[in-house]
């Protein structure tokens, strides 16, 4: 019987600013990753993106981030592992107190964005990211790049971890994704996206982008609610799935 | 048996930036009100306070204030009770967590500055307030002003809650601290300071700028950490507590 | 010959969140509101929006608000008249250094929200801000509401000043607008509301929520660019406008 | 005749946070980099310190950061060339609204900490830079490590250029600062240290960490007011200067 999570960023509009369909892109997942404030978000928003999944019965997640609004946490800021420790508390912190006012129990931590590049490469910097985690609440999922440093730190300190993999990015062969800027990069064909997700689930083999086969573990597909035309890329992924006898499922089921 | 908690502000350094004397203020009190990071603190600041609060074995609570470190959370600001909820959970969540990497319980909430202060005049917003300590933990103890508003709304929801008093404050017939602007608003003979404060804790009655006595209760001294002075002004009021048979101990033994 | 300017804000977007029509809206007005990075904006997001005001002919002056992102600089905020007048003279400049940079000349100040409302209602406040433009560049025009206290300090330190008025809103007998808040407050009609405006271009006159005629000067309409419905009534009022004889044109052309 | 410039950072106190001894500074030095909101200070700042500037004679310049208050711009931000653009503009405006309100010209720019440091590394950081200097104002001079992409950037573009040593830092021989976490990366003899700075200026030569003799030019010579031996250094460094008949004076003066 194969499972899979599907997981996707929530959350991140900004006072008058709104971002992203989440009342769209919510029926379709089973995890949320939900921004914390430093890379996006306040607590107002934070708030009711809460009710909203609670209301939905999905899973919610941190989703740590940069103190750098003004970039969304898409910028590579040099911070030290005591400050990454420290910011990665602080927010895990924060959402769990929304947590408990809408009585969630909160399931995992998926750094955003530049952090989440980051650490993916930096074992020292994914170490002081899961100190914070373990000190916080060491039942906590961390969802990582399948292959990357974070996932390997985590389970060298005992923590539960799920990895995730991405539909619409190609691999190197040492199983990092390839950079953007790099021809290639993305995988625009939509049904040989979803054939290659169906394969990293059931086979745990992706091809690279150099044509060699590569071991992948993929508990999780990070899928994106920005527009309509990614919200029908999902649905097509969940009938495919659910065609080819895959359960879609929250991460606490799978790990 | 009479029975007193001494309470500062602790831990509002910021980034490169070092406000107060934490380290000579922690060994002359009981209860420690450790910033949050929206009016001043960091993650780091966060960190280091609980360090040190936990080492001296002193009570920590939540200090949350307004989003606004250039004013340092003292000028009001008019938020909506939805956001005064929503930035009270948020920083008590922030601090639990540092609370639970250093294995220390939160005892208490005290808003800081421009927040109290506006508090303690505005039910509305004391609701607010005291509604985001109650789904975050109603065990929590919330510090006002004795005679305020959210004191009033704190009791209102069942919440336990001490009330704190000023040394070097002279107060209104209401019970209310008179404006600082007014002539008269601050105390500055330090023997009639420490007397008036030893006379609310045993006789539970202070005598208003008015002239007339009022009754007050005094679950906890408000005292500061910034200067020589100040040092040892908290110090001449630790040896008058102690010479007068009043024991100095955290809020969670006198609530 | 009549004559009046069209305001609207613009460049409130930030970072990766955008807000408004930025682009639909600059072809129907004559002078721009441009956010300045305190409540609104930033350098990337100033600079394009200079450079599309740059491209359409339009005027563009400041928009200083009050540092607070999070509220959008809708809340009051308690700022001394020394902060008000600093955090002025730093938006005018910020800005400036976009206007250098695509040859444009500032024509105009208008504050933001929470500090355009504190300010109308506060002589101390206004002089602070008009203290600001003095120093910074004393042939700025004030952009302020019709019969209130910015205007009246403007006046009194010597300042060139333009008067602007809501087509939307009602006017209580002293000239300051119903509070949003009571009944009547908007104008919803939309003949009547363009009416009004050009009575009170021809005549000098509205009606107040009382019933009252009462004096007023329209130096300038401000307009909003926010959604379909409001972009559809600016071209109204410019198609009557036009159709009354009443030149649409730039402040600079007027004061 | 020899002529050197001496320049410190300046204002980066921010609300009620105070860090440097400003007043104690200014008396020693020639020129003044002036933080202007980004990485540290606020408009109230701002305000005093070109008070104080203009009180003392010295000359100033924008100090542009990274917007990072919580890292005080010391942690590389990657940036793109379009963002350091707009963020160098923004800064240089925003100074310079103080500049008018003061009465002082504006002298100099040079970036601050990670901001100096990438854009010494960086060619096309630096360019980017460097337009935003030629757009504001072309008068300006680029205040650069002797060596560095910044200078080479400043020159091509036919900006005014000046080059400022270290008197404290090892250089290697490519001219660039020897990375402080190396061995031998400070100068902590300070009679070595001002002899370096004598023959940098002399013979506009110094020894490499190598042993090797390398050119170099000291327009200007970074000193720091943070603490009383700092103060006491930049003292003996004056003294030094003036018994080898070198006039310390302005950059402008020099360029």
């Amino acid at each position: 019987m194969y499972r899979v999570d599907l997981n996707s960023d929530l959350g991140e509009s900004f006072g008058r600013y709104t971002i992203g369909s989440d009342d769209k892109i919510i029926p379709l997942i089973t995890s949320a990753n939900v921004a914390c404030g430093y890379h996006a978000s306040d607590p107002v928003v934070m708030d009711k993106t809460l009710a909203m999944a609670r209301e939905a019965g999905i899973r919610v997640g941190a989703h740590p981030g940069y103190p750098d609004l003004m970039g969304f946490g898409r910028r590579n800021l040099n911070v030290s592992p005591e400050e990454a420790k420290a910011y990665t508390l602080y927010q895990l912190g924060a959402l769990n107190a929304f947590c408990r006012a809408h009585q969630l129990k909160m399931q995992h931590v998926k750094p955003h964005g530049a952090f989440y590049n980051m650490a993916a490469k930096d074992y020292g910097l994914s170490k002081a990211i899961c100190q914070a985690v373990k000190e916080f609440d060491d039942r906590l999922i961390v969802l990582a790049l399948s292959g990357g440093e974070l996932a390997r730190a985590a389970k060298d300190m005992g923590l539960r971890t799920a990895l995730e993999v991405f539909a619409d990015r190609a691999y190197e062969e040492d199983g990092s994704l390839v950079n953007r800027r790099k021809e290639g990069a993305m995988v625009t064909d939509e049904k040989v996206a979803i054939a290659r997700v169906v394969r990293m689930i059931k086979e745990k083999k992706v091809t690279a982008i150099t044509g060699k086969d590569i071991p992948i573990q993929a508990d999780s597909v990070c899928v994106h609610g920005d527009g309509a035309k990614a919200l029908a890329f999902v649905e097509k992924i969940r009938r495919t799935l659910t065609e080819e006898g895959i359960e879609i499922c929250s991460l606490d089921e799978i790990v």
